[in-house]
């Protein structure tokens, strides 16, 4: 099967916008084994978008468009491409009354007709459901040939590629078909030098190949393998994957989509662990990222952003004399928060970040970018001190990246040196 | 002058790169005023560069290729583009003398040909320099078109647009030049819909034009103008944002990449007011993006992150008997931390989330997505509900964005109507 994808939206060929959405149905494909020749963009012109659907449909079987799906004059996409398939429309009906409740409940009047022709679905074919926003998605099938319509926000567009594209795909081209496997391992506290040092002789084929991609804090190793079926697929990548876990040992803390707070979370979880966090720099970030983990609520209960000196001593009981003597950016303080906030919140472990996130306030001593995190258990604490380059963003993700690692090897060897007086 | 862009790169159509070239070079066409109707993007296959070369040359007067210029196998892109138009190359002494040289540094035999076509410039037209790379770019002219080919790797490509491609195009289009400029008006707490309903009328003409563009927890509405200098549409801008602002008010929080944080944070410092911030469902992402703005250690000194209920009471001081009654979800408990976080952060203002993010936790009368905003101030407090659609990102973006667009009204108009008792 052959696939074009279609991505529509002015503000792209104005540069404004980049292009996520085509990039993650070109890995959905490429998974399925759907080979993609072309890809193409046109603005919210109907002319334009009839031309590029029309010749989308003459080179490929599938034709997936992006955007162009809401309730505003621009959206365009799916009406055009009933145009040029020649088929007609009906409303959903459950989608239709949902639409009208939504508007009742806002006690606006009757909605718009631009607003109800969200509801539409094609006559041949269906909708697609949309867990994230108004508008449906629409399946068109014509001839032997498809067209797939999505909407342009990611937020909509990845949970309706994943749990309804990717499945009827799958079914539809199950047979003859190769697919790609990636798997990519996921790395903390290396960097992409270091990594590529250790393993540089695993790079080198190309049955999987393996590739290294430096991101804000960690590494990621992508390994890939191209085979009849995921399980051969799987059946190359798997020693592969052994010999690197070998490299690199438990610098690898996740796979695929896992993210280092998803590890840490899973860690306390099986442990029964529970973790307080007192911040800084990081103004909320740990906190933030713990609790995107859904069962954060098992393992996190506090969390303090104490930016001011004054909330520090009031709330984690940081004494004001380790303020004034070492700083609020100190191996002292960030201590005394990990401790203080262990025990304000009642939990095992207490981890802490103190730091200089820009742009002001560094100086010669304590330039942008240091930072001090501390880390209390039942009957200890220590502190890490990390030196981060980078803008106010930077220095504050990596920051918590360090906690969160720090409290993930606290978890994997509570005995291990770094953690002894 | 109507430009196209071709990206060349299996990868590119596999999803493992992201097309930032792609944007760069629009970027800079929009600046000089070039339109783009189409983009598209094919891989290493000299029948599909072909087939994507003369759509294009059919299409537009300029067409620029992206990628596909070195010395590989896979680089094809020149000697196709040449087939194409039927110009012929000659080499470029002065570079083929420097890839030798290089050659010969590296204590290597004489250079392959694959190597030396880099050196090839087109016999109608010229090469372009590349201050970072081995392979001269290449400006082919003929019949009134031009094709302009660049190297994909972006230290090579933006160099050479902006130091060759640029000024060769300023010049060209020098006499009926015009420029696009747009400017975006951010507005919260109204839908897409409902800022279309109040401006349609507005949108309708095209100098300038007015899009709205969704995004999550905002609507933007971006006014773009074209004319012959940047003055020129700054002045064609200017009466639109008055007209839109009349309709729309204080939506509008900001302009162009200024976020609701920034808004917020600077009113209070404006005001010279100080916020203190307890989250629950939020897990401290109102902190976060409150102190991710440089200045907000002059407003902001406590975030509470109250996870349990535990905290709520030990910290915010929420009564348990509120927590029982009316749960910790409530429009009750939303006022108690807000108030509770007010006087344990001596701030001006306190603001307070509790909801449900999911995805676990919701019940029929308190579903996934119930939010309770609370805002405290010296001599009052309300609460607001909302009931957001989405998964846990979502629902906890969308309620940090409530609280921030609530703060922010009382800033503006604490006599207002939603502040009385």
């Amino acid at each position: 099967m052959i696939a074009e994808t279609i991505s529509v939206g002015t503000e792209l060929l104005l540069g404004q916008t980049l292009d996520t959405d085509a990039v993650f149905i070109a890995q959905m494909l490429s998974r399925l084994g759907i080979s993609i020749h072309f890809r193409s963009t046109v603005g919210d012109n109907r002319g334009r978008m009839q031309e590029a659907i029309r010749l989308a449909l003459s080179r490929a079987d599938l034709v997936i468009t992006i955007g162009g799906l809401g309730p505003t004059m621009d959206d365009l996409t799916k009406e055009t491409v009933g145009e040029v398939l020649g088929i007609g429309f009906r409303e959903d009906v459950a989608h239709a009354q949902w639409l009208r409740d939504l508007f009742a409940r806002r006690g606006t009047a009757a909605p718009p007709p631009s607003f109800m022709k969200q509801a539409l679905v094609p006559e041949q074919g269906r909708g697609l459901p949309n867990p994230n926003g108004t508008a449906l998605g629409a399946l068109f099938e014509k001839d032997g040939k498809m067209v797939i319509c999505l909407p342009g926000p990611p937020n909509e567009l990845i949970p309706m590629a994943e749990q309804s594209v990717e499945p009827f795909l799958l079914e539809h081209t199950s047979g003859a078909r190769q697919v790609i496997v990636s798997r990519v391992l996921r790395i903390v506290g290396m960097g992409e030098s270091g990594v590529e040092e250790r393993v540089r002789d695993l790079m080198l084929g190309s049955s999987p190949s393996v590739a290294p991609y430096a991101k804000t804090g960690e590494v990621h190793l992508r390994i890939t393998a191209r085979a009849g079926s995921e399980e051969e697929a799987q059946a190359i990548i798997a020693p592969m994957d052994a010999a690197l876990r070998e490299r690199l040992g438990d610098t690898i803390y996740g796979m695929d989509k896992e993210t280092l707070e998803q590890a840490t979370v899973g860690l306390l979880l099986a442990q029964g662990k529970t973790l307080a966090v007192a911040e800084s720099c990081t103004g909320g970030l740990i906190s933030k990222r713990i609790t995107d983990v859904p069962d954060a609520s098992r393992v996190f209960g506090l969390g303090l952003v104490t930016y001011s000196n004054q909330a520090k001593t009031q709330f984690l009981g940081v004494p004001e004399a380790t303020i004034k003597e070492f700083g609020a950016v100190s191996p002292q303080t960030a201590r005394a928060m990990a401790e203080g906030v262990r025990t304000a919140g009642g939990a095992d472990i207490g981890v802490s970040v103190t730091g200089i996130a820009g742009p002001g306030g560094g100086s010669d001593a304590k330039p942008v970018g240091t930072v001090h995190i501390g880390l209390a258990w039942d009957d200890g604490s220590v502190s890490r001190h990390e030196r981060i380059l980078g803008g106010r963003t930077d220095v504050s993700y990596r920051a918590a990246q360090g906690a969160l690692a720090l409290v993930r090897r606290f978890l994997l060897h509570p005995e291990g040196e770094e953690f002894q007086g």
